[in-house]
Formats: structure tokens, sequence, C-alpha cells
């Protein structure tokens, strides 16, 4: 395994009206994205800091997992996970699993942005939610 | 305020020794750090990833910030904060106490690698513990 760089770090927010002005101010750029992801239950917004984005998540429904972190993080938000970005999604995730990392995501999923994503499990990764992604639409 | 990118990520881990092999294999990247920061209490380890590194921090004692977040994590580690890159760091804590943002380092201090870094507290940047930093050593 061999991350090009950090593609981006996910923070769980309650509400991204409130939370994009802030993100806008601390990192003197513009969200220049918003996306649903229907089958993560979550809105996404999006703003750039060098090769990495901040991707801020609000939970649609309280049966979004972004939601049960919010709950379980006493009703705020803060950092989810760290996404990390690869070439060739599909081999790492056998390197992972072959190198005993336990993964949430046998087979990458369509995820925001139309990268190809998995995530693994943060009990074998040290408590950091981990995911990698490829983007797969520039090839 | 216009941090270049993101200097690193912060992850509490209850052991070096056995977070580093880990994060060696998920990086396909050695360890090419280890420093203790003694007034943080911290030992800490450096890897690369892009422009980003990842910074695993082990407490050194149970009067350790990062002790605390372990203990209060039900003994595991996790992401502990982000640290953006700056340049003219005492611009950028004054631009963020003027937008409101509570900090807690009026001025900059000594972190790891020799940088000047300023924590904002993490009640006024969305449960987000975020540290400014900047390389004054090549200047």
């Amino acid at each position: 395994m061999q991350p090009t760089h950090i593609e981006h770090i996910g923070i769980a927010v309650t509400s991204l009206d409130e939370a994009i002005p802030f993100f806008e101010t601390l990192l003197g750029t513009k969200c220049y994205a918003i996306e649903e992801v229907t089958d993560q239950k979550v809105r996404t917004a999006f703003l750039r800091c060098g090769q990495t984005k901040i991707e801020l998540l609000e939970p649609t429904c309280p049966e979004s997992t972004i939601a049960a972190f919010i709950e379980k993080n006493n009703g705020r938000g803060g950092m989810h996970h760290i996404a990390f970005a690869v070439e060739g999604i599909e081999n790492h995730l056998a390197e992972a699993k072959a190198a005993g990392i336990r993964l949430i995501d046998e087979k990458p999923r369509a995820g925001a942005e139309g990268l190809s994503i998995a995530f693994l499990h943060p009990k074998s990764t040290f408590g950091v939610l981990t995911e990698l992604c490829e983007n797969k639409n520039n090839k």
C-alpha cells in the first residue's frame, strides 16, 4: 500500500449551514460543492486546502452513521475519518486484507464526487476510521 | 486566514511501538522521526503522505492531555487534531481572534520538529481541535 496523498478529512457537523461559513473563514476559501450522498444518508460540503479537501458531513436522518457519531459524541461534531488517495483501490484492499486489516467494504463502492471508495474498520486501524479512495473518472 | 496545506494530522495512540508498524504498512513508508516533546508530555512519531504528515502521539505520563484523550475514548486512540500550515502565524492568530475563534494559545510556542505552533479551541472550531503551525526554520 502506498497512498499518494490525503484525499480528504471527513468532519461530522450537525448543520452545514452553520459549519460552512466557519470553515470558509478558517481556510480562506469558498465551499466549492455541496452534494447529497443518499446511500450514506449525508449531505456533504467540500473545501480545498492544498492537496487535501475538507469534507463536512451532515446527517440527513437519525439512521445516518453520522447522526450516530454525533450522538455518541454528546451531540457535537468532530473529526470522523481520513481518506487516502490510492491508485488501484482493489489491489490496496487485497493488500490490507492480507495484512490482517478488517475491511468494512470488501469491494469499492460509489462515494461523493464520483470517487470509488472503501472503508477499513477502525478496530484494526488504531481507532482511526480510514477510507481508501480512487478517482477513476480521469482514466 | 489561508493555510497553504494540512501540515499534519495528529493521532493519539497508546503505544508507538505497536502503532508505527501498522502506519508504515498503511502508508507504504517508514517512520522518519521519533521525538519527545517534553512540555506536551508526549512522544511523537512522524510518517509522510504527500504534503501531509501523520503525527502519532503517545502519552509519556498520566497527566498528558493525550492520556486524558485516550481515557475519555474508552482506552483507545484515534484522531486528535488537524494542523494547518500557515505563513505568518501571529497574523493568523490575530485574525482568528477577531473572527471570534477562542484561542488556546494566544502566542505561538515551540512544537515538534521545531515548528511554531498554536492551538484553537475545539469549542469554537466545531469540535475539531485545530492547530496552526509555521516552519520558521527555513527563513
